[in-house]
């Protein structure tokens, strides 16, 4: 039997393999594109669709970091990031 | 010592459950943001930007199929998902 230490161990070498693997998982974004009615995706449109997504994390992070600034704070808030889609938006 | 084949097995476990937890981790989210210039993000915006993500994501995704679809397949490609990106910015 295991003991329950090398266990957590194990666990959190796996868990931070995962995440410095990718900023996203490839994994995540195909399968939110399944849910949402895509029958088949190939390789380069799952590539595609995370580059994709990643660009606009990073848009609207910077555009809600602005946000947060010009209200005088360094921590981004709910509200920095509502305003901030809209400003993408237009 | 641990036999492989119980690493793997473990490995398969925590890999899965990584999956199961949530569409897109968030973890992942604010990796992004940091490495953006946001210096500190709320928890509130923290989940914001993870639903405006997904948000993002399904809106793509759903033009990138009818885009698949009118040019006759059935399989989304890297020029469906190119073109959905223009589409949603205009």
């Amino acid at each position: 039997m295991w003991k329950w230490k090398e266990v957590y161990a194990l666990t959190d070498i796996v868990l931070y393999w995962c995440n410095i693997m990718s900023d996203l998982p490839i994994a995540a974004v195909i399968r939110i594109a399944k849910k949402n009615g895509a029958e088949r995706v190939g390789v380069d449109a799952a590539a595609a669709l995370l580059a994709k997504t990643e660009e606009y994390i990073v848009r609207l992070t910077k555009e809600a970091d602005r946000l947060a600034r010009h209200a005088g704070r360094k921590t981004i808030k709910e509200e920095d990031v509502d305003l901030a889609v809209q400003w993408i938006k237009d």
